[in-house]
């Protein structure tokens, strides 16, 4: 498949069925560097992720290399061009295994760009990567920043769209792939820790409630665990049904959550008798969200 | 002051400076109809806020009238225009006690039309009035909805924006609040409760507190509480941080809430050294989002 076939792929073909699907999310600990290592860990976890049930698995942000980069050299050194090592082996996977992946990797671009992205990937082979868009903080240092819309590809578990960690801190990117038609919205994530007020669940997973309840689509987030030179994680993967409540919330460490999603429940976005939420929106009145004010 | 002169402020001036302010909700149960019983109730509770230090005061939507309306008849025999007994009432109140108050009332237009409509009014008078422009279930019924952006008041209490209710769950709402420079947003509210899990924050609540995170401003939320004619309420009043997290959070039946607010922390976009809410923003990509695609 070429680079430019799983670009920014928009699903607005007619609706087809909405499954119920078996969402898996697999928060880990990968070892920064450890290509190898973090491949052979996500295989283990996807394969025992499908042997408890999941038909769609999503894995968290730069799974394969590690997020904590310290140069551009150290990022490129080990972004992988979309038929390198991480991809094939998440292929072989979906194929061996017949799932739907979702998850993050360091994309190197044809062109020498280098990007944050993630790519969906089902029994056929890849169906769509994204790249970031919406970049936190060093991450400007050392990848380009995504210029397409977040995909939305329609598959046999449903249509599935895609986006990676901060930009879920944009409603404008949920509410752009659920008005592409997305039932479940796949966010690899790596979330760094911060100080939580006591009681309070953390404000990312709240953005993400947020989210699947105002687009009424399912929302699965996978963050990671495991310090990595000197960050610490939320490890905040939730299962986030559409109307805002989790279906499955990770706790502390290495897990894989595991949510039965009933993805009609996307296609119908009524919340009374009289209101919908797609319907019920002015965007003639929304000017000043986008740049054609 | 002239009915024109109060719609879709939008102080798109110079950011004068940024108070640290006491803001109150006042949780209170209107009685249907009752008009001059909920009156003199909200200059109890208002009074009571200021005497506690109150600077703003939010009150809900359609505190006056109440909310079950059952025909346009008589949401129509209940509506006030802006020199009308509610408004009066409030314009008395934030003058003799110094006060900024914001909340919910039926409005009757000059052409005829019935809104439910939020008024800003400050030491002054009357700064702003706010026509809610989604509405819920059989709101459609009886008022035509609102043409114009949220209101953002330059006040010495800090710049000021206004919806209602349903208005928070489309994040385009706040989110043009915010881009026009609010520090504060008031929401005055009629949450008709439904069922919460078990260990849940009502989802309302939920998304209050991402719009809060995303736009990096404070959010008071002024619920209501109290059966109306077979209705039960969220009860869910919250002050919230531009973090997302409650300041103060509202427990069951009538009450007051209040936070010290320190609105300057809303005027800084920043979430890391390298990230601003605003200036990381994709305008040029969100066109889906509004009508212009």
């Amino acid at each position: 498949m070429s680079e430019d076939a799983v670009r920014g792929v928009q699903a607005d073909a007619p609706m087809t069925s909405a499954p119920v699907v078996t969402v898996a999310v697999c928060q880990l600990g990968p070892v920064f560097g450890a290509v190898p290592a973090n491949i052979a860990m996500v295989e283990t976890a996807v394969a025992a992720a499908a042997a408890d049930g999941a038909e769609i698995v999503v894995l968290p942000e730069l799974v394969t290399t590690g997020y904590v980069f310290e140069s551009a050299e150290e990022a490129r050194g080990l972004a992988e061009p979309v038929d390198g090592p991480s991809l094939r082996a998440l292929t072989t996977l979906a194929a061996d295994l017949d799932l739907v992946v979702a998850g993050g990797f360091a994309e190197l671009a044809t062109d020498g760009a280098v990007y944050n992205s993630a790519v969906l990937i089902d029994r056929s082979g890849v169906r769509a990567v994204y790249r970031k868009a919406h970049l936190w903080a060093q991450e400007q240092w050392w990848f380009t920043a995504g210029n397409h819309p977040p995909p939305v590809v329609d598959t046999d578990r449903g249509r599935i769209g895609m986006l990676v960690c901060y930009d879920l801190e944009f409603p404008e990117w949920p509410r752009t792939a659920a008005l592409a038609g997305a039932d479940l919205l796949c966010v690899p994530t790596n979330w760094p820790a911060l100080p939580v007020p006591h009681g309070e669940r953390p404000v990312d997973v709240v953005r993400a409630q947020a989210a699947a309840s105002v687009d009424r689509i399912f929302v699965a987030v996978c963050d990671r665990v495991g310090p990595e030179r000197g960050t610490d994680w939320v490890g905040g993967s939730a299962i986030i049904g559409p109307d805002g409540y989790p279906l499955a919330l990770a706790g502390v460490g290495a897990q894989t959550l595991l949510a039965r999603c009933e993805l009609a429940r996307a296609r119908d976005k009524s919340t009374s008798p009289l209101n919908d939420v797609v319907e019920d929106r002015r965007p003639e009145l929304y000017g000043r969200v986008t740049t054609a004010q």
